[in-house]
């Protein structure tokens, strides 16, 4: 592979990050380090891991332990997935609350198409429980990889492993063309856990809400906005709406 | 996947064999019947391991030391290649004997073909020093697996894991689909045109439209909706919300 065509490779990889959340042996985040650096990957991000650092960890990182040396720590979810404005999230389970589904071939190609606009984040869960239902509803579509029904069992390392190998092939096959850029720019999580405040207050102001069961329309309809993927303009419309809403309602308890 | 397509699936991987050559390290050899296990592949063959059996290969193999117990044992890759019509030899070395080389998914889909005529090797040399000259004159291509030529440093299990992965995806014959989670069924367009006619009349009622500008606004409004695709629950709640809207602004208006 030419050195100019590596360098493009290697910045449309740039932009997408691995997101461990909660990792519960040290040996799988080395694993995982190695995984993404042999694709090309850099960007690894750890929310919480229960036994961090530690020999293992550096162990099975294998020569890829500059990568555990820039990772980066987080106390929150929220914190791992600021500035990013595409969110996959792996999981063998598939859950209550659906999410539109891609496969992980798919799923490549759409992290890459988004990596040009903005930042990219790939959740893996815990080895046993894998992503809690909250963690899934920032995700707007969850990734399956396909596996035997009999056993499905991914270890973390292998998930990603199988998921840097898809980037890295959809990253060479966009190595020699080039996109023009889409007028379309969704915003970042923080703008839309904004929104989503904005939504549960209002909803409230209305009395549309009942206060001590919110729960479930409120992720019902987190679900549609995520499908909607709304940029800025659009966000500023619904908060001009939502702050309309309060006002019409505010006006009405004054009087 | 319906019971019928995956034993076609498993029937097509049947006759695939991976075989692992002088391998140095026990868990690699857990690990990789893990990941063949997780796509799967059954078929584990070893050429004159290092260490074997041992406690940290079934350790490794996790819920898969079933393809432990079935792996055969042999003295000479030849014994391993009996029968075998095709033979495709994995190498991140490429050297100086030329052979045919196909990458990773490429050789999925050769063996694929061909497992439906005969028994198709896949060959895994050591991890140091992957397979010798001799060794890769049995075999009719190389695989190469796209890596970071900066790092390109696979581990046996992880190389091993992306073939069957592949392996997987060439058997299943589909690889590139968005499955809309189950219980998702858009509305019809008598449904949306009656949505967006509700909720131009709010906002108008909140005062948040100009009667006499109103098309812009609501262009963007219906994209961004119809982009969200909602179903009838969905719309049910954003009526339910819009109602709840034009009380509150009609009550602040009647008082």
């Amino acid at each position: 592979m030419a050195a100019a065509e590596a360098a493009e490779v290697a910045q449309r990889l740039a932009r997408i990050r691995v997101v461990l959340i909660n990792t519960t042996h040290p040996g799988n985040i080395g694993a995982t380090a190695r995984a993404m650096k042999v694709m090309g990957l850099s960007s690894l991000h750890l929310v919480t891991p229960k036994i961090y650092p530690h020999a293992e960890a550096t162990a099975r990182a294998s020569g890829a332990d500059d990568l555990l040396q820039r990772a980066q720590l987080h106390e929150s979810l929220e914190s791992a997935l600021a500035g990013c404005g595409l969110v996959l999230g792996t999981s063998a389970r598939l859950r209550t609350l659906p999410l539109p589904l891609l496969d992980a071939r798919r799923a490549a190609g759409q992290a890459l198409v988004e990596s040009a606009q903005h930042e990219v984040a790939l959740l893996f869960g815990r080895e046993r429980y894998g992503l809690t239902n909250e963690e899934m509803q920032r995700c707007h579509f969850l990734v399956n990889i396909p596996s035997n029904p009999e056993y499905s069992s991914l270890n973390i390392a292998q998930a990603v492993q199988i998921m840097a190998y898809e980037l890295r092939i959809a990253a060479q096959g966009f190595a020699d063309i080039e996109l023009a850029p889409p007028d379309w720019q969704p915003v970042d999580d923080v703008q839309m856990e904004r929104l989503f405040e904005h939504l549960e207050q209002t909803l409230l102001d209305i009395r549309f809400l009942n206060p001590r069961q919110p729960k479930r329309l409120l992720a019902r309809l987190r679900r549609l906005f995520n499908r909607a993927r709304p940029d800025q303009n659009e966000i500023n419309i619904l908060r001009g709406i939502l702050k309309a809403t309060q006002d019409a309602a505010r006006h009405s308890e004054e009087t």
